[in-house]
């Protein structure tokens, strides 16, 4: 029989519509088993998701989606609605090659209104859903579900404070699974309690149950740690009277595994006739005890044991390599500050968190602030280094600008993820980085191809360049590297081909392991190649295009996108040298690369060891 | 005698800091004279730095800059910081070539901390500069003035969120003039009477002196419905426990121009041992009755006569060719919406506002707010046109990857002032829309060279292309265009030599005037050379490249930033078609163009119609 009698017939939300509290439940236990059993094997985002299950479920029988519009903000919390819009049957699939997406997706579904996978940007795009609605005379809600974490990104603010006082259609869900509470024992902790004794909650008198006796908070001291920095804002949110200043009804806050209340408020909020922000208080990780104790780890996970939650011991990375260099420094320089935005255990800061937690900044998903922050730390004498994703750093293009380039400060910016992300797909790939900041003065950037280059290039940026630089790295690890292959502290580095040639690959960073394996290749097939490694990218050294100028066949390999690429320049550098062969620039054309192994994806784009020994060969 | 008695002897705030009251009074009164006569003259931001006199004499009595750290964000309100810190002598040559900035500059003076010209950033930076003064252990106060409409920013609230409980050196001052009331009467003015009532004023119970009373709000109706969306924002702010729950001590509010209640509060706040909040009201071109009667048209405001507060009637330009074509095609269709960051006037949207009231949409400075609001509106059938300024974009280079791009949703991005800005300086150029926008997919630009180009190129973008388009024009009016110079329609139009020639000029937007000058005046001297002039300058249409690639020297000019600008991309596509000539690209080499007129800026960087035809001469 069947693990899932339930969810393999349900085709549509609809089909859940007149389900009783009792099936509803069931339902809620087999959405979780399939979560658990999917995320163990393909990895994902599962303690938010484990959290949001009841919260969707009610969502879905409340409202009619499509004709109601649910937004998901980061899409940290879609595996219900997913499963409740068709895909349980590809649900097997999630993240992987031609599967479906980890995030909402249009193309998916009519009920995935909108890609996601950037924080704090659904009340706004609610605001402009529900706002065409009523100028089109047209019915049904719109709702934003939002986590307490995406609260802390500027956009959300922006858009709580745009919203129109007739916009009745207009629903935002908090879904606050305190993930603030270990940083924020003290405040936040006490502003809840506060609402809890001040509050009336809507229908019922009764006390609220208080899941966050289950979090034995106590156990986790690292993670407290780590953690530290408060975000006060969450509680001064809840605290104070800000949604209903802003013109919102505020109704909660309620918890958020109770069916029954959570099917009541949702109705009330229906009736309003006003925007309304509803609060639920949800528990990370629900009924999946590994991740109820350790929410953050399981927050974004790799495959794991089911039965016991361990996962394989993780290997040797860039982001590993990162915490032992700045930890390096920081050792020996109380300059070196570092600086996240609610990243610590992606970016690898867990250590410096724990052993220089004086200069541990964790601000929050807030690129903007945290650019501007470094930028401030640096003007008074201050080596601070922002650990962020390529992606994410997006959402300060213009802090880089106006606070950083301008300033004509000094502020390294580890850029981690950089090139093909893997599993997390088009929203998150790092292939923006480089002509987003090609363009920008005064910023060099860096591209190591092994871990001891990173460290190498991270000395450089922190102790010998004047002004700021940028240290792009790839998520995972080393690939084929040559033997004895160490940083030369160069700008751009030479591997010659056994014999002359004129032949020549221009890469840099985790490709040129790539071009090494198919110079090796083609060397035994009898065919020359030379390889030009770039280590600076930007500026790139006027001698490295010098010497590609002496070469008839150039073949440039770029993990980013083309236009406005360090190829696209490089070809135009050449042409200043009056550079008369031919120049093949391979590059990600402007798309939005779809999840799929990192592997995959190289090869897809014709950034592999084969697709360059194919070009080279002329085949 | 001087009109300048005591203003001309101060070099330094230490001189005004044994000042008594009358002596301060009559500094204060020098100080607006001073203004109002120099921004007469060359223009620049009057009332907003005439409100923040009283407000910024006081600080400089109080704090000692610049061991204590002064920062005011946009920059709009340091004029009398600049008169105070030894920048009388050259005040008059503001903003003008070769002069002091209408911003702060670090490069001017040890007394600005921090550029600033864009909105919002000013808390961040101080939250930095103050970390690092704790973690040397160095003393002093760091001090952000910000205008309550920068508070309508996000990056705001992340650096709200972030400042440090133990940061009693951190002191942000809200410059409250009030510019929202014409907005917003209803709920800001009712939260601040609010205040009024239930909040103690420091060491004085006496009723607050109701300085709105002098705005004559009902007399300007029309503005009313330019900025009648509601930042509702503010009024949460002010009226909820909101600053207090955050951690800081909030004081205020106190009238903005009674130095002995300013200097008072902030010598409460140096001893207050936490972070605080000191809320000043000022009145908005307090002092000269036409900027307190219109303090939006004297926030940044050109020449004008002082006796009557007019200005010489403005010009037709490209914000009044963009105001009458969205008019148009609103007039007509229903779906079209406009949307501004807090830029009525400056984008030319006063017209709409009046006469589409429900489909305009004024955000305030949240420009991540406003691109994904876009995407809301477009997503349910809408067709949104974002009027915003280049410079400004730059804050939701993200959105516009993650919530246009990605969405393949149809929005609008009407971009002025693109190129040189003239005396507005580094902070503003408009020049990094191109290689900011060139990488992100799917969204087309198109560059007009009249106001009948930008008014087709237009319905273009609205009815013709299947996804979104940005059309970027310049600040100010047509240069010299062909006699009969209509619109094609095309791509690209070509304007051919009189006679056979081998050398082109490529070029779009407004120096194809200075081309077509070029073209004529070389004519005349017997040497021909025919101009392509892009239209659609992404992607650019393949036709144009091959018809280039037909000439031996090609020279192209663009008023852009040349690292992953439209010149680049195009040599690599000329690259492609084996294009063996030679290539001389003219554009903006990476840096901040500093105040000039925007005719000395075109000159400087070689894109007038002298510098071409020195290129092409040879010479």
């Amino acid at each position: 029989m069947s693990n899932y009698p339930l969810l393999e017939n349900i085709h549509s939300p609809k089909d859940i519509q007149a389900f009783d509290e009792e099936k509803t439940k069931q339902l809620c236990a087999e959405i979780r088993e399939k979560m658990i059993e999917t995320v163990s094997k393909n990895g994902g985002h599962l303690a938010s998701n484990l959290g949001a299950v009841e919260l969707s479920v009610v969502l879905h029988q409340v409202f009619n989606s499509p004709e109601d519009e649910i937004i998901f903000d980061v899409g940290h919390q879609c595996y219900t609605h997913k499963l409740l819009t068709g895909r349980f049957a590809q649900f097997d699939t999630l993240r992987q090659k031609g599967g479906i997406s980890g995030f909402t997706n249009p193309e998916e579904s009519e009920h995935d209104i909108f890609y996601s996978g950037h924080s704090s940007t659904s009340i706004s795009a609610a605001c402009g859903l529900a706002r065409a609605k009523k100028l089109k005379g047209e019915k049904g809600y719109v709702i934003a579900v939002i986590g307490d974490g995406s609260l802390t990104g500027g956009e959300a603010y922006e858009g709580l404070n745009n919203a129109y006082d007739d916009a009745d259609n207009l629903i935002i869900v908090i879904n606050d699974n305190k993930m603030s509470i270990s940083s924020n024992t003290g405040s936040l902790a006490s502003s809840l309690a506060k609402i809890r004794s001040t509050k009336t909650y809507y229908r019922s008198r009764e006390r609220f149950q208080k899941v966050l006796g289950h979090i034995p908070l106590v156990g986790i001291p690292l993670r407290n740690k780590i953690v530290k920095y408060k975000y006060a804002l969450k509680g001064a949110l809840y605290h104070s009277s800000f949604f209903e200043d802003l013109g919102y009804a505020y109704l909660g806050p309620v918890n958020g595994h109770n069916l029954a209340r959570l099917k009541n408020i949702f109705e009330v909020a229906k009736l309003r006739g006003k925007p309304c922000v509803v609060h639920i208080e949800t528990l990370k990780g629900k009924g999946y005890e590994p991740a109820e104790l350790d929410p953050e780890h399981f927050h974004g996970v790799g495959p794991f044991d089911i039965a016991t939650g361990q996962s394989p011991a993780s290997s040797e990375s860039y982001s590993k390599a990162f915490s032992k260099a700045i930890c390096g420094f920081a050792a020996k320089d109380k300059r070196i500050c570092a600086v996240t935005a609610a990243m610590p255990t992606g970016t690898g800061l867990e250590v410096f968190a724990e052993d220089y937690a004086e200069r541990y900044f964790d601000v929050g998903i807030a690129e903007q602030h945290a650019v501007t922050f470094c930028s401030g730390l640096a003007k008074n004498g201050m080596i601070p280094i922002f650990a962020v994703y390529s992606t994410f750093l997006q959402r300060a293009y213009d802090q880089l600008i106006h606070d950083i380039s301008l300033q004509k400060l000094k502020v390294i910016f580890a850029i981690d993820r950089a090139g093909f992300v893997g599993s997390d797909g088009q929203t998150h790939q790092g292939l923006f980085d480089i002509p987003m900041m090609n363009n920008i003065p005064d910023i060099a950037i860096f591209a190591p191809a092994s871990f001891e280059e990173l460290s190498s290039m991270m000395y450089r940026a922190v102790y010998q360049e004047e002004l700021s630089s940028a240290i792009r790295y790839p998520r995972g690890g080393e690939f084929t590297l040559p033997e004895n292959f160490t940083p030369d502290g160069k700008d751009y580095s030479v591997f010659e081909a056994p014999q002359e040639t004129k032949t020549l690959i221009v890469t840099f960073g985790r490709t040129f392991s790539a071009a090494y394996e198919a110079q090796q290749e083609l060397a035994r097939e009898g065919i020359a190649v030379s390889i030009l490694k770039l280590n600076k990218i930007k500026p790139v050294h006027p001698e490295a295009v010098a010497f590609a100028s002496g070469f008839e066949r150039i073949y440039f390999y770029e993990e980013s996108l083309k236009t406005g690429g360090i190829g696209e320049h490089f070809e135009y550098l050449l042409s200043l040298h009056r550079f008369k062969g031919t120049f093949a620039l391979t590059a990600v054309d402007a798309s939005f690369v779809k999840p799929a192994q990192v592997s995959e994806q190289l090869h897809a784009y014709g950034l592999d060891a084969e697709s360059m020994i194919r070009d080279i060969k002329g085949e």
